[in-house]
């Protein structure tokens, strides 16, 4: 939806707004098999005009220099005919998982005979903030639509075109099969007053979602009337306890530092107990050697390791997605879980240990999204957690915590049911 | 808890927010017994304190005059023999409640073997800012604690000596179960900023919840970081459909709207099929005459009610709380579901109808915490509902929608169980 020539941004982000509520009431009562013959359409479609999509792409790509793009950024933005059948394949995952809206969370009848139900409902218009990654276009809509809301895509001006070309796409096969077109809106102005205006405006939108660095979360947070579902930084652990399988810690250790460094979920900061740090840290510095990692440790961790440097106060709350690694050696778990608490960011924390107490005093005390027992920390996505596609990771602790899928974009209501019945 | 001769307000709100942050972790490991011991032995040792208690309130209610309470206000904070009893009966309810803390939400077993436990969580410290009732000291520290949070508590001045003596009977008989003292505290301080600085410290506070008027509201969501569990007007509606039984009809209407008026969930605005209103209306006009309710209606009820004054567009979105009632005629479902979704306030709305079609279609359309089908609105509330005790009622949808208990208060996490499980 683009802004008429004789619009101020205001008359269209209100004009974008309301189309999107009035649509999200329309989705409130369509059917599972419409939306799922939406989503297995716009995949197919998707295919069919392929061409068309990766056409928009090339625009794209031509602009990418005057935005000034790293290499890593136009390879993000850069769709092939084998990326476009990866997004409708997305599609297709989206339609074959359960709908959410309906689902009956809890019922029961009231002594006086009122029948009660818990029942799950959409939030309602979802403001989504992104940036250069065509295919979360795809994804974002495909999630929302499914869960039954409504969704203002807000995408990066570098993918501008690309974007265009798949919401058209979407909003056509809409109108065909009787999902309203103005579910999926794409926002067509790069004026950052946009963003402003849509975050002022709870009456209408119920929820944000910026996806993207750090300074933008934090001024969609400072700004947003309404919630922020929110992903901050992964500052994840594994605590390496006395009753651990040093040979299993070797693996679990390699493969969440090093399976891929540059993601939420990759560890950053070990825990070893003092009874086996003389055992595992050299064993340690050994089997990472190839991956060059950069040690910062305390005191007798870094003597252990031999590499590296000393750490810092700074590096224990800090998220390299890189590779570095923070190392420090704890008299007992207390002192672990202390020390995450404190300096994790609450989202994946690890132990590994053989001790079933101890796995559950961990369990229990450590503040995070996930806690993994004798796993990579790697493990915490919503593909590996079985909740198919996620449209994010929360960071926070209100409504939804981790990865993000269908049922985090619900809310509920009651409905009660009486005949005649009246309170005393 | 006091602020200490040489404390600044910061070095004390800090000292609190950090006290309650330390509480809150030993909270999450307590068994269920501890709490519920601790429940059942403050309800007892109010009772025998209770004329400690109400020499407190004495103090309070002899400052009254110098707050210029009204006797409404003098009302609710006065404390008598009977009232501490029912205090710590409330107590002993929530004791009988079960513990949602720990409670498996989901548990699956991945293909590559890995176990996933959804676990119910304490969300951590809650700063709850309120007005001047002594017992809701007692209600908020109890769902907290039995929720596994420490709660922050900053109640209204004129009510400091009464909920101090409260508070300290419950932080001693902590000291005696093994509840952290620091579980309940009752900040000390009429200073304005005190609030703002917890509401300024998303790290120490994890969830605010402001019980008041409007005002009090407004500037706690302004300024709070963290979420806020908040409670706007109740314009609740009940639609008296074509398929009404309209003897019913009068019975649920009189009690939405007169059996208790200045509440959230009673009855502000009324909807009237135009095929049944010719019936009816008149019939309400004499069934609710001795309650003495000013209508204010669109042209076609006025003339068939012949009673009170045309409404204005204002009208249809105020929350009266009192003898005034706005009402309406509507010429199908779909019109009414639009007015409510339109004016109302997500609170509470209702239908009166036989047809199982159209009530279905109004229970899905109709966008709020509680939809009631041939019922009065007034059952909209956490014991009704049968959630126990509440510590308020949300009109958000984010999180907690409605009466909000112990389990509104909790969070979840993810528990992973491998056994040296690597991605691959």
């Amino acid at each position: 939806m683009s802004v008429a020539a004789e619009e101020t941004l205001e008359t269209y982000c209100a004009r974008v707004s309301q189309n999107a509520k009035t649509a999200s009431r329309q989705l409130c009562g369509l059917p599972g098999s419409t939306k799922n013959r939406w989503l297995l359409q716009c995949g197919q479609r998707l295919e069919e005009l392929v061409d068309e999509v990766l056409e928009a792409n090339k625009l794209d790509l031509e602009n990418a220099s005057s935005y000034s793009l790293s290499n890593a950024e136009i390879d993000r933005l850069r769709l092939t005919q084998e990326r476009v059948f990866q997004i409708a394949a997305g599609l297709r995952e989206i339609a074959a998982l359960p709908d959410p809206v309906g689902e009956l969370i809890e019922g029961s009848v009231r002594p006086n005979g009122l029948r009660l139900s818990k029942v799950r409902v959409p939030l309602g218009v979802i403001f989504f903030i992104y940036e250069s990654r065509p295919n979360v276009t795809a994804d974002a809509a495909g999630i929302a639509v499914k869960s039954g809301n409504a969704i203002i895509l807000r995408g990066g001006k570098e993918a501008a075109h690309s974007s265009q070309a798949i919401v058209s796409i979407m909003q056509s096969v809409g109108s065909e099969v009787g999902v309203p077109a103005n579910a999926v809106q794409l926002v067509n102005t790069t004026d950052r007053d946009a963003v402003g205006y849509f975050l002022n405006h709870d009456q209408w939108i119920d929820l944000a979602i910026p996806r993207g660095g750090e300074g933008l979360i934090r001024r969609v947070v400072a700004e947003a009337k309404m919630p922020v579902l929110k992903h901050y930084d992964g500052n994840c652990h594994i605590y390496v306890d006395v009753h651990a399988d040093l040979e299993k810690s070797l693996n679990v250790v390699e493969n969440a530092k090093c399976q891929r460094m540059g993601v939420c979920n990759a560890l950053e900061s070990l825990l070893v107990h003092r009874s086996v740090a003389s055992e595992f840290l050299p064993k340690l510095a050994v089997r990472l050697k190839s991956y060059a990692i950069e040690f910062r440790s305390d005191e007798e961790s870094h003597h252990l390791l031999q590499s590296g440097v000393l750490a810092q106060e700074s590096d224990w709350s800090q998220e390299y997605l890189g590779p570095i690694m923070s190392v420090r050696v704890v008299g007992n778990l207390d002192e672990a879980i202390d020390h995450i608490n404190k300096y994790g960011s609450r989202h994946t924390d690890g132990i590994m240990t053989e001790d079933l107490s101890t796995s559950h005093r961990f369990a229990t005390l450590v503040d995070s999204a996930a806690v993994v027992v004798n796993a990579s920390t790697r493990f915490n996505d919503g593909g590996q957690l079985g909740l198919g596609a996620e449209i994010g990771i929360s960071t926070d602790k209100f409504h939804a915590r981790g990865p993000c899928g269908l049922r985090e974009l619900t809310t509920y209501k009651y409905i009660v049911h009486g005949d005649g019945h009246v309170r005393t």
